[in-house]
């Protein structure tokens, strides 16, 4: 069974963008918290999922996608704190539509109604809502929810703890997962993206928050930023700081998703990333939609690269492919059983 | 020949770093610009480097080193524009007493008066002053003179088109280098610097900085940041905005050193980087400084690394170590030349 860890619904019906689109537009009146939820059929998401996202599944041969609302459009700056949960709610509940339509095909992970200076104590009733009832099995988590300019605290900071409490106790993993950036220093996906996912890496390096949370588990992706690029660096840097080593430090909790984008550098992430520690996935349609002309397939198609290596392992494999995602994500088999049992009757 | 592009002076005497902390100790008043500069002997500092980067030099075969001011002390967001002068001065001052003491050994890059929120022009005359009068030949530029927060316009906004111009005038390359964060989120070392390195190349990609500047050229230093692991996703993204190819848009103006402390990171950046495109670093003695338990030598020995690749030519090896310094540094041989000179009257 092939798995992908990271989908976003951004081939999502206009009504959506058209809604989030009014929401910013009257931000900052009482009103924007308030809008009408969209109308949107099942025809329309089915369509809107037919020819893209369940097309790809079959041609790429991916099972079944955990699926959650557009990264770049989570935008926790904009607006209040009341604009936040409530486009957070509508947007979860489009994926809980998708994941009930294609039980499947999809399954369900959550925005959280994070808003700059807010504590995120904030969104334990939205992540609850979402895994309890609408049957998600994680959430995305951004680390700065100012969109660029970082100014609330580390992911380690106690700041978050109330949050990291309600996700262990529910058993999800948080995908470390910033949204779109409004500091103009940043590319969203071409820096912000990648520098979220560096920045987080080295905040957990450096403080005790596993400790504190042994059973709290982080997904970064794109492959983990600069991450196993510089794995040399941060081996030496925890060395010189006398910490343990990454292995015990991190890798019970901190997992890498696959979305790197061309051959030499998914090899270099299982080169230095224990199996145990590595997530399919392709984050379809995402950052990077076309063909690379020297192989004739989407750079984002990264079960080839997987699929080409051939010093992998069977048993690799099928760790990074479905088994670390049945570990990762505690909900995943007892969900998955609940939504079979949800589409027979 | 082997230069290492890529050296800072952390192992000054202790009188420059008391001099620094007095002045941020009194960075909101007068006096900090005009503290008098501190007493240092020329036997301080050759035993400052005796036993530290002449020793690693000659032991890791190392001829010469290309070497500034530290670039954690740099500091622009510390104090008015007039402190980031006066220190500025005294910091590239010592630098070039280093080279002076050691011509065959050293060769200087300086260090700019950057200040958050103040036009760069004001780097001018301190950049005129090291080149001219001190043979220095290049610079470090902070993209991000706020420490972390960003405040500041992207690399490629015109703001920064007055120093670009003095800086292609004098024919100098800027290897883009942030200094350290104030922003509790980025480790300077472990987040700050790598995501400095990304987030330029990024601004670089997107903009036509250098159709405006042809013979511009930037260092971007640690490998780069994330880029040549996600190079996939860099072709891709520049391909899905109809932006030329890598090659064409970038390769003629940005350099990737070789900070990258692990065999499989080296090997990467040297199957996706095109050869003229990397320089030699080592970055000593700077983010690590332990030896790998499970080699034996320094993480940052980035040259045994490069020497065990026996898939890199002859060719590629000389233009990484040596040719490509003298292109992409043009005042490279010139200075090497006078400062012989000068050593021999």
């Amino acid at each position: 069974m092939i798995i992908d860890c990271h989908g976003h619904y951004t081939t999502v019906p206009k009504a959506l963008r058209d809604f989030r689109q009014q929401q910013i537009d009257r931000a900052a009146e009482p009103s924007a918290a308030s809008l009408p939820p969209p109308r949107i059929g099942d025809d329309e998401i089915r369509q809107s999922l037919e020819g893209a996202q369940l097309k790809s599944q079959r041609e790429r041969g991916v099972d079944l996608t955990i699926f959650s609302p557009i990264a770049g459009l989570m935008g926790h700056h904009i607006g209040t704190r009341a604009v936040s949960e409530h486009w957070s709610r509508v947007s979860n509940d489009v994926i809980h539509r998708v994941c009930t339509l294609y039980p499947e095909k999809f399954v369900g992970v959550c925005q959280l109604p994070q808003s700059p200076g807010v504590r995120p104590d904030n969104c334990i009733p939205e992540l609850e809502r979402c895994v309890r009832e609408l049957g998600f099995i994680g959430c995305n988590l951004n680390p700065d929810p100012s969109g660029g300019y970082w100014t609330d605290p580390p992911l380690t900071d106690k700041w978050w703890y109330p949050l990291y409490e309600k996700i262990v106790s529910l058993d999800v993993p948080a995908m470390v997962h910033v949204s779109s950036s409004c500091n103009p220093n940043f590319h969203h996906t071409g820096a912000h993206y990648i520098n979220g996912d560096t920045t987080a890496f080295m905040q957990f390096l450096t403080s005790d928050l596993f400790r504190d949370f042994p059973t709290l588990k982080f997904v970064i992706p794109h492959g983990g930023g600069a991450v196993p690029f510089h794995w040399g660096r941060y081996e030496g840097l925890a060395q010189d700081m006398k910490r343990p080593p990454l292995g015990e430090l991190l890798l019970k909790n901190v997992f890498f998703d696959t979305c790197v984008y061309h051959q030499p550098g998914i090899e270099l992430l299982l080169k230095v990333v224990p199996a145990d520690n590595i997530l399919f996935a392709s984050e379809i349609y995402g950052a990077v939609k076309g063909v690379n002309p020297r192989t004739g397939f989407n750079y984002d198609d990264t079960k080839r690269y997987i699929d080409s290596i051939d010093w992998l392992s069977d048993g690799d494999r099928e760790k990074i492919f479905h088994g670390n995602v049945r570990r990762v994500y505690g909900r995943f088999s007892a969900s998955r059983a609940a939504r079979r049992e949800g589409a027979a009757a």
